[in-house]
């Protein structure tokens, strides 16, 4: 990034805070929804977090987000309740959701929120570290608009579906945040700005063959399944298990609106102390398993990163030198603010 | 294949049954796993079925697989139960699993199982069809010795750990049965012998660049994971789900003992009705996105299928013509037979 620079995390958190404050979310929505942005960036996801900023409130404009509901439950036992987003900021509607399996999770072992009618969750990985400092496993997955074809189909037909799980693992984490595209749009549309061809194949040519050109895939929404026909079958699978779970709608139901939002999500938590498991023998298992994977022998000079990992080292050298910021987009923000 | 014919089921799973008994297997052992191998080549996955019977009695004959034991609980709660495989039949323990897991999720809306200590439970769909049957959505995986890459490396440190989602539909079901890897090393051996490339990349060459020869990624194990890093990810989140909760070996720890044996799984239902989801808003739903898919534009000849519908089309045409053996594996299996 040319036109970037390093702000405070306190000063990137505030003006989120007060932006949205202004626009008539309450305190606590604000908070939430500020740290979520912000932490985003922190951890070098800034494309949802600071950068998605203006869009957000852009849905909040539209009516597409409601600054001033609360999610509802709708049915509830124990260990599983579902919940209607009532068209809420979609972190916010997340972050709660998260926080119910856990409490859930602590209590009886295991617990599973599905949520309907929300919205975007911006940053998926977010929810996964929310599970993971709580000492709970979390597995948590959203659907989306069509953006992705079924295999073998020339239009958009499956979401990208991103999917989170996430381990608790000493003060830290594993937690594994992708979606069922091999690359995002957002991404692709770096490349193309660049001139660039992505650096493995990234979906389908108007002839249905495999291309790196983000051109090509971007102008009809031909985005790769990780796996293929494998990827394709487990975007749909989530698709499902969020919408039936959630009573929601399905990336079907969401392709007829034509834009995205009232989507579904799946959040479950699972308590490994809850379920009789010591936390020394899961922290020396996982450290057995990534130390076993870090000391594997490599092609060339590259480096065996587990999942989560890079967003931790992002984060540290963040909190030490300062969030970086695209600059144009920060000062965009900035008069947002009151 | 040429030298195939098809005999009629109940010979298949008499044949199975008589070996496994005269092999030491008690009645209702012998009956599921007969009835399992059987299933498997009935949807056309002869590999997990008639083909891999021998290779699942050397097992037993090594004593990996041991024939007169039965799995034992190390951990109970009504939504949750740690089992003991004992190193008995991973077919029967797995079966056994997934009904408990049933019976929870029927009563409670939601029910886990997680085995340790346990072996190769052969075609992971069957475990999924299982539970659709039942009326539940079940999710179910395994961890497996390594046999596959991390992201750069060298060398097989994570496994291909087959993962089932299943969701229960119409008379029907949706089963999607995923190993972590792109193609199976059987698979790739089928176009070894023909000569023939794979029809996409496969693996990594010596040098680590991307390959469709299956002779270069066989020679030192570099199976392609699903979706690149992205599936190298998901395996090993797979393979920590699975033995943290069944608190049983990792793929690491599997890998030490350089076969494979003594493995984890974990198996999760969820009944729709006990969680107040009517079946047929279910119904309706799936049917509606599967209506959709299939009704999408394709590229040249492409068929655009959904997870388990091949499984559903081989098993009505195996069932009304025979289910297809290869002779020479036959003839092999009836040999067996006292």
């Amino acid at each position: 990034m040319d036109n970037s620079k390093r702000i405070p995390l306190d000063v990137l958190k505030e003006t989120f805070l007060s932006v949205l404050i202004n626009r008539g979310f309450n305190q606590k929505k604000s908070e939430i929804c500020a740290d979520l942005f912000t932490r985003a960036s922190l951890d070098g996801v800034a494309s949802h977090g600071l950068n998605r900023f203006p869009s957000f409130m852009e849905q909040v404009s539209k009516g597409h987000v409601k600054p001033e509901v609360d999610p509802v439950t709708e049915f509830s036992l124990p260990i599983m309740e579902r919940w209607n987003g009532m068209l809420g900021a979609g972190m916010y509607n997340a972050s709660l959701a998260m926080d119910k399996a856990i409490a859930m999770a602590t209590t009886h072992g295991l617990g599973c929120v599905a949520l309907n009618n929300t919205n975007h969750w911006m940053r998926a990985g977010n929810y996964g570290w929310q599970a993971a400092e709580a000492g709970c496993i979390g597995i948590c997955f959203t659907n989306t608009i069509p953006n992705m074809p079924a295999w073998g189909g020339k239009e958009p037909k499956l979401g990208n579906n991103p999917m989170v799980i996430a381990m608790p693992y000493r003060d830290k984490a594993v937690v594994l945040d992708t979606a069922m595209t091999q690359f995002s749009y957002g991404k692709m549309a770096i490349y193309k700005k660049a001139n660039e061809e992505m650096p493995f194949d990234a979906g389908f040519d108007a002839d249905g063959q495999l291309t790196k050109d983000p051109l090509q895939v971007m102008a009809k929404e031909l985005a790769l399944p990780i796996g293929l026909w494998k990827g394709a079958g487990l975007s749909l699978m989530l698709d499902l298990l969020a919408s039936v779970l959630s009573n929601g709608l399905s990336t079907y139901d969401i392709g007829l609106q034509k834009e995205e939002f009232g989507i579904s999500q799946l959040f479950i938590c699972l308590h490994p102390e809850a379920l009789g498991i010591g936390k020394d023998e899961l922290n020396e298992k996982i450290e057995r398993t990534i130390k076993d994977l870090k000391g594997s022998e490599v092609f060339d000079s590259m480096e065996i990163n587990y999942p989560g990992e890079q967003s931790l080292l992002r984060r540290e050298e963040n909190l030490r030198l300062g969030v970086p910021v695209d600059v144009e987009i920060w000062e965009k923000v900035k008069q947002m603010s009151p």
